[in-house]
Order: C-alpha cells, then sequence, then structure tokens
C-alpha cells in the first residue's frame, strides 16, 4: 500500500468515513463499513448525480431488488460468461486473479484466454505473491453470488443493476408515452465475487453503483446540446491520446454521439467532485476487452496514487439485452418507429377464387374464402381449419397478388448506451484529491468541495461560559433547521477543534468570542485558506447556503 | 385480495408506484419492483423518517454490507434461531408456514413449537390451500439467504441491519468519545426467505429497512422530554386495550421509556405520512413470540384493509447481542460508567514477603515480587513466569491483604432499545390511506400529504398556442431549478390533464391560461379540495415551498 493510500485509511477509520466490515471476526475480504462522514459524503455524491445525471436530463428512476432469478442471468449472459480467470497457489492454497498477476508485465491481460494466459504467467516466471509457491494452470471461476429462493429456485445477487432496468422495458415504455430517448437511471448495490479482493473501496466484493440505461433509436441522431463544445482527453483503442470536443469524437466517428454526450457529462461531474481536469482520461476498450454484451466501451479513468484506475464504464450495449430478453422470455421487447408520414408499402396477398371454392365447398365457401385471406400466401397451398378440421386448399383455388397498405411507423428493439457509475472508486478518487497537509503543522485537511461535504458547518464557543456557549448552541440549532449539517463543539483548545473540523472536510467554522455579546457578530472561517471574517448571526445562514451552493466565493463576503 | 388491495396494485402498476418483479420470466414470489413514482415516495419517506428519528435526535447513520460472515450470525443466534416452522402438502407439493394456516383459528400461533402446531393444524383439520391436499408435520425451514464469498466462505444475507451496527460498536463509541446514549440509525435492504410470501408490498423476500440501535446505560434515566405528554394507544400482552400518555407507560412500569419515546417519535411519523391516529395500536408481544434476542417487543400495528399488520417494531434487546458478540470475537464490547464522584472500593491484593522471597530468589527476588503483585490473589499459590519459565509461588512467599483504591468508573456491557421500522409495508399503508375516488366522477386520487408526494406540482399550458405553452415550460423550468420535483403537461384535456396528476398524487397544479398573458398570474389548484386560486407567477416557487412545507395552508392563500 503507498504512502497516500496508508493516510487515507488511517484518517478514514479514526474519523468515521470508511473502515473494514466485520473486523471484531477477522474481516471479510472486499466488504467495508462507512461511517456517518462517509455515508454522508456517499450520499452527497449520489445526490449532485442525480442533480446532473437524472434530474436535468428528466431521465426517470426506479429501485429493482438486488437477487434475481437464474433465467434472467441466462438470457444476460451472465450465468455463462462473467467469469475471470483464477489460479491457486499449489503451496498456500490462496487464490488469484491470473490477469491481474500479469498488469505489471504485459498491458491487455485482461482479455487473455487460459491457454494464453498460462504461456504468459509461465513466460514471465509468476509465483504465488504471498509465498513464492507454483500457480495451477487458470480456471474459470464464476463472478456471481449464488443462492436459493423459496425451497428451491435458484437465483444470483445482481453484478450490475442494469438487468433490472431491462426486463421492465415494456413497463417502462409505456410509462413513458412510448416516446424514445427513454433513459433510465439506478442507484443500488452490485455484487461480484472478485477471487481476490486488495485494494480496499477499489476492488470491493459489494459496492455501489449509479447506472443509466439511456435507450435510443440507433437511425435518430442525437444533440449533444451545449455538451459538444467541451474538451475531452481520450486515449483510443489504437493507443493514441488526444484531446478533442465531445461533437469532434461523434462527428469523427471515434465514439457514438451518446458516448461522447455522457464522456462531457462525466467531466463535469468529477470537475464538481473537485478530481483535477488534467487526471482525467476516457480510454477506449480493446476488441478482447469488451464484455460479452458490449459493441464498444470507454473507461473513464482517473490518475490515483495506484495509476490510472477505471471509476466509470460508458458502454454501447445495442440491442444485444432487449433481443437476448426477448428470446427468452418471448415478449415483445420493441419499439415503435412512428414514420413522419404514412408510408405506402406492398405486400403479398392471398385472394381466394370462388369459382373454384363455390363448387368445392357449397354453403361454407365463403367461409373458407374468409380464412385464406388472413394467411401468408403460399405458391404451395394453404391449410385452413374448418368445424375443427384441418385441409389443405390447393394453390388453384386463390391467387397471389400484389397490394399496398398504408402503415404509420415500425417495430424495432431499442438499443443502448450505458454509463455505469463506480460510487466507491469514486469517492475513494475524492478523498485521495481532497487529502492535505497543512505545510506548516502537518495537520490533515480534507478539501472536500463545500457542495459534497458531509458537514457544512461547525459552531464554536470561544469560551464555555458568560454566555458564549447558550449563544453558539442557538446557531447551530438555527444552521442546521436550515438543513445545513453542522455541529457543535466546545472541547479543546479553538485551534485543536479547527483541527479536528479540518480532518473530516468541514469548509466552514464558525467562533463565537466576546465581541460576539456586543455587535451580534461571529467569526466564519474558510478551512482552506484559514482565513476569517466576521458576518452578523442574522446572516450567517445565507451566507452559508450560497457558499455551500456555490453562487458566493468566501472572497466575496 | 380484498377490493382496496386490488385497486392499489393497478394503479401501482399503471402509473409506476410498483409492480412484481421479474414479470417477463413470470416473478418470483416476494419481490417487487419500485417504478420512478414509488421510489420517490419511498425516498421522501425515509427522508421524513431522517429528519425525525436521525437529525432532531443527533443520531449517526452508517452503511454496512448486505452480506456478513457466518460467524457474526452464530454470534447473533441468528445461523440457529432464525426459522419458521414449514408445512408441504403431499399432493401439489407447495409449502406453507405453519403459523400463518392457523392465524384464523387460534390467536398466537407465532410462538408454537411442532408438536403444538401439529396438533392445532388437525384439530382445525387445516388442509392445502391451493388444493385441499393433506400436509406434512411441522419442519424448521431456515429464513436466511446463504451464499458462498470467495472460494469457500459461507456467508448470508442479512435479515436485520442490526448486526452491522452491534459488531462496530467499539468504533462507534469512540466516535461518539465513549458518551452514552449512543444512537445509531441505519437504512438499507433485509433479506428473508419467506416460506411462501403471498401479500404485495406487506412480505416481500427482499425489504426496504430503516433501524435504530439505541445504547443505552440501563441505570441511566431516559428523559421524554416533550413527547412525554403523547397519548398512546396500547394493546399489552394480556389483552387489555388503554390510551396512556408516553411518561404513564413509562412511569407504571408498562414498558421502559425508551420504548415508550419511541412510541411517540413513531406516532407522530405516521400522523405526517398520513396515517389516522385511530388506525394505529402498540401492541406488546407474548412471551412465546419474542424473537430470542429480545425482552420486550411492541409491534406498531395499522389497521390496514386487510386487518392489524405489523409495520414497525420495538425490541428491548438487552445486553444480548453485544454479549454475544464479545463472547464470540473476544473483543472488548463494554462502555464506561463514570462515576460522579470517584469511588473507593476495596479489593484484594498480593503483598509479596520478601523475607521468603530474598532467599529463594536472590538477585531475581525483586522481580518476582512485582510480577506477582500484578496476578490475580489466590490462596493455592501462584504462577508466575521468569525468564520464559514458569513456576508456582507457593503461599507462604505473599500475603493477600484488602486494599482500597479509587476509581472513576466501571465498565459494563451497554443495552439496546431498537426501533425497527419496515418501509415498503409503511409505504403500502401510506397507499390505502391516500388512496380515495371523487364521488361525482369516480376518479382516483392519491391524496399524499404534500411532504412526501412523489411529485409537487404540475403545469399545464390551456392551449399549446399563442405562447401559453412557452410559459408554461418556463414555469416548469424555474420550479424544477428550485428542488421542487414538477412536470409539464400539454396532453389531452385540462380535466385529463388534472385526473391524471390526482392518479400519482401530484398536490397542485398550476394552468397557464390567457389571462396570464395580461397580468403574469396562473390558477392554481388544490388536489383534494379541487378548488383553483390565481397567484403571480413572481410568487409560485415561494408559494408552493410554503404549501409543501406546510408552514402555510391553500386557504392561507
Amino acid at each position: 500500500m503507498n504512502d497516500l493510500r496508508t493516510k487515507i485509511m488511517e484518517i478514514a477509520k479514526r474519523r468515521g468515513i470508511f473502515w473494514k466490515a466485520y473486523e471484531i471476526y477477522g474481516g471479510l475480504a472486499g466488504f467495508y463499513d462507512y461511517g456517518p462522514v462517509g455515508s454522508a459524503l456517499k450520499n452527497n455524491i449520489l445526490n449532485l448525480w442525480r442533480e446532473i445525471f437524472v434530474i436535468s436530463d428528466s431521465l426517470i428512476e426506479i429501485d429493482s431488488p438486488n437477487l434475481g432469478p437464474e433465467i434472467m442471468y441466462i438470457a444476460s449472459g451472465h450465468a455463462d460468461k462473467f467469469t475471470d480467470y483464477m489460479v491457486k497457489c499449489q503451496k498456500c492454497g490462496h487464490a488469484f486473479r491470473a490477469d491481474e498477476l500479469l498488469k505489471d508485465h504485459i498491458p491487455d491481460a485482461e482479455g487473455l484466454d487460459a491457454d494464453r494466459l498460462w504461456k504468459e504467467l509461465q513466460a514471465h516466471q509468476i509465483k504465488c505473491p504471498d509465498c513464492g509457491g507454483d500457480l495451477t494452470y487458470p480456471e474459470r471461476f464464476h463472478l456471481m453470488f449464488p443462492t436459493t429462493v423459496g425451497l428451491g429456485k435458484k437465483a444470483f445477487l445482481r453484478p450490475e443493476t442494469a438487468q433490472g432496468i431491462f426486463v421492465n422495458f415494456p413497463i417502462l415504455y409505456r410509462l413513458n408515452r412510448e416516446k424514445l430517448p427513454l433513459g433510465v437511471a439506478q442507484v443500488g448495490k452490485g455484487f461480484r465475487n472478485e477471487i481476490s479482493p486488495r485494494q480496499g473501496l477499489l476492488r470491493l466484493r459489494e459496492f455501489n453503483m449509479a447506472e443509466i440505461e439511456l435507450f435510443i433509436d440507433p437511425e435518430e441522431n442525437f444533440e449533444l446540446d451545449s455538451f459538444g463544445e467541451v474538451k475531452i482527453p481520450i486515449k483510443t483503442r489504437d493507443g493514441s491520446e488526444s484531446v478533442l470536443t465531445a461533437e469532434e469524437i461523434a462527428k469523427r466517428g471515434i465514439a457514438r454521439p451518446e458516448i461522447a454526450y455522457y464522456m462531457a457529462k462525466t467531466l463535469k461531474f468529477l470537475k464538481t467532485l473537485g478530481i483535477p481536469e488534467n487526471k482525467i482520461r476516457f480510454r477506449q476498450h480493446h476488441h478482447n476487452e469488451l464484455a460479452h454484451y458490449s459493441q464498444d466501451t470507454w473507461d473513464c479513468e482517473i490518475n490515483l496514487s495506484l495509476g490510472w484506475t477505471e471509476v466509470i464504464g460508458i458502454s454501447y450495449r445495442g440491442d444485444y439485452d432487449l433481443k437476448r430478453h426477448m428470446d427468452f422470455s418471448a415478449r415483445d421487447m420493441t419499439a415503435i418507429r412512428r414514420f413522419k408520414e404514412p408510408k405506402k408499402i406492398k405486400v403479398k396477398k392471398v385472394r381466394p377464387r370462388m369459382e373454384i371454392l363455390g363448387p368445392m365447398f357449397k354453403s361454407k365457401a365463403k367461409k373458407v374464402a374468409e380464412l385464406l385471406e388472413k394467411k401468408e400466401p403460399s405458391p404451395a397451398g394453404i391449410e385452413v381449419e374448418l368445424d375443427r378440421k384441418r385441409m389443405l386448399i390447393t394453390p388453384e383455388a386463390y391467387d397471389i397478388v400484389d397490394e399496398e397498405i398504408t402503415v404509420g411507423g415500425e417495430r424495432f428493439i431499442p438499443h443502448v448506451i450505458e454509463p455505469s457509475f463506480g460510487i466507491d472508486r469514486i469517492l475513494y478518487a475524492v478523498l485521495e484529491f481532497a487529502y492535505y497537509e497543512r505545510p506548516e503543522t502537518g495537520y490533515k485537511v480534507l478539501r472536500f468541495p463545500p457542495k459534497i461535504a458531509p458537514i457544512k458547518a461547525a459552531v464554536f464557543p470561544l469560551m464555555t461560559k458568560d454566555g458564549l456557549d447558550g449563544i453558539a448552541r442557538d446557531i447551530k440549532v438555527k444552521i442546521c433547521g436550515n438543513g445545513i449539517p453542522c455541529y457543535y463543539d466546545d472541547s479543546g483548545s479553538i485551534g485543536r477543534r479547527y483541527a479536528r473540523a479540518d480532518e473530516i472536510g468541514v469548509p466552514f467554522c464558525i467562533t463565537v468570542d466576546y465581541q460576539t455579546r456586543e455587535d451580534n457578530t461571529v467569526t466564519l472561517r474558510e478551512r482552506d485558506s484559514a482565513q476569517q471574517k466576521r458576518i452578523p448571526i442574522s446572516a450567517l445562514t445565507s451566507v452559508l447556503k450560497s457558499l455551500v451552493e456555490g453562487t458566493k466565493s468566501f472572497d466575496d463576503l
């Protein structure tokens, strides 16, 4: 573990951000708890995500279960293909992901098959990282957690929230009044039985995700609006890196316009979270790296202390998912493409010849003719059912003619663009870039942007006497009452209280001193600059609100 | 299914509130999806819950995983005791909860053992409800969903969020600066493999819960504050019903004061959600009905269309959980009880007799004496370890004396009060009491209190011409921009648009008409009264805010 990660783990546990779950029982690898500060931070990140991706684009959000039936995951391809190659140590028995062991030696280990992995492991003389023992031949290891529902119905914990959206497409399409594009969001847990999770929040077996499935008509144009101008750093499949606007990416056919749009929005999202723009890039997947459902995927990567790390994936899933669910469920998963003008199209029709049918069927000839007209034309005779008896009508009893009909639209299977956000990884990235040590004192500060800071303000009385503490408590109650998370602290020196607030990223500290009793003002101290200004108590909540929302800066005060 | 339930299921599916999950694959019993309206309603219920229970009491909220290790559930008792008795039909094979089959015949079937259940099933000649076949002898059926983490570590999906809090007690206690009471909240999923879930949102296998674990010193007084005055309808274990204040309940020893406090808060919560007070009661569990961890439990029940239904449980878990986890993990789960005045207490101490030890150990005698002083006194000799050798010091080498020492506090295992909220059941109850049909038209209305309504406002142009639609769209954008969920609708007559809004409980509809172009006012229509008032556009968002927050009523306008 590198230095920065160690420091973040230390502060995270000490100050209630996150820690290894089940520590009193020796832990459970790949599972973490969020403490009070961490869960508030996570909620704030999710709220910002909703603001940027869901509300401003009028998407709809749903909430489907974590457990799903086996048949759905057979249809989705996960039951068969959602695996990693595992090698085990022949000495200590520890298991590892084969491609992870190779990642420092060859660039694209993720897509390799068992033979190729085995060859590379041998070529690079890879041994067990824990004990140096010899490794076994790579075998496929299934990444979904299985369980049983009821008395024996096999089910899985979802590896992505996406399938819960796909299987509801008919309902959601109806709720959207049968219009495309239809964007559906879901926030929730995902589960993957990772072979050997050892990277804290970066590789969890139970993780928080936020996903969008954007159902589109692939023949419709997609408008980038103002996001077309956003400059995006990309690294294409061929290894070349460049910075292009979203519009250029779409126009040159480097990626679909919907993908370019989500790249631009993602950039905005991450910058608002405090991730520096020059630490972000979008990397296109190699062909052998693509998930089984994907035609094209771009990873948004952040350059963390351990190198470029995937935090978000934007995939073009084509019609794979809806088509598979249509095949497996025999339900209609299509949408309608309405023509601007009704179209006249030519179709083949059956026209019965009454002069043949009349003598043949007597009083029933008319009925037979009606039945024939509804059938698919065939020059080899047509089967009809009359009075519960099936019979073949030979070709001389009808003609096949061309007929022109008018249609208003056609049905098709929508395609899907999926931006999928790993919230825990994003939260960890926020911590890495927020972490700072004051040069003078070495004190630790988490410089969260005020908008996502878990606690926005702290109120301190200079002394716990002469009524200062009472005034401070009243201020705290008033601020909290306005929906601004805030706490009161009167323990230790003011300096210690500032330091404690800095460690959990409180952006604004308010101190009640003796001047407060005279003129009803308090000092407001800004975390990053450590500057202080005097503010009237009456203006405090509105000042805090505009500072948190970013409509005012501290210098404006 | 009764009439009201059928109607709610119909509107819920049609308007995107909730529906059976995985319907395209024939469903999965006990699993539901929340659509856009339902998930917003759920979030609003949870936000109100946080406001009333978490924020106003300064509790801390954490977020622990759904999957937990087997050892934790062995410690908690769930691995062994979290079961229901199941009977199977010998003809069709369907499975049922034995006590559920008896609930119309005997009052307290839940606590009965297998023999007693079998006797009652026979006495009441209970047959398979599906086919009339004979039932098997009751057998225990385990209710947790098992799975495997990594290569073979057994784990379970949590049946309650509580254990994720208990195992973190040492960390949380430290974060609370070692003070009690310490209230910890958690909102999340729970999972129970119910034998035969057939009651929609009322019996789910995957459900939403909101729990509080209040860690207390059982010897400390607990203040009811203003909640002491709240009148609470209770039904005690002996079957008698009465209405008492929270204070009376605590003073008379009917329930612990903490339980009375949460009864009062729960009543406030449910009333704010629109549940009529006379449909709520608190029922005490019979002894044989108590969960294995509970010393006393009160169910908050709501009188729904299918009768009194448990939606919340308030349990006194004593020190059961922390004690068990302390035993199984060998970690310290105690808190400190600080004495107001330091206490002098008498303890037995070892006083070495140097006149014996000196000749015996020569230069090492002093070292041995020091070791002895730290040991527990025993008249049968004391073992010490010197230079890695163990030896028994016989009793003549020391005296056991009484000594008086001063201590500032003592350690003890905190007790736990747990209010546990079934959010899906509460949401369903909200729907039952919100459901209303307009007598004139039979149109359906969901009369959600504005504060929890998923969508607060809808904006309609009278006509989609003469600029009315543009004005309406601008108003919609402005309202949404102020964080008030709102939509625009120009399809069909105004009457139809009102009816559509009523069905998803939109409390306020705004219509832009020709007068708007003249005087910049719009009509504001209140859902329940169907009354309309003209409001200036400039005042709209502030008017909506105060109506939603309840600081103003429609009549005040």
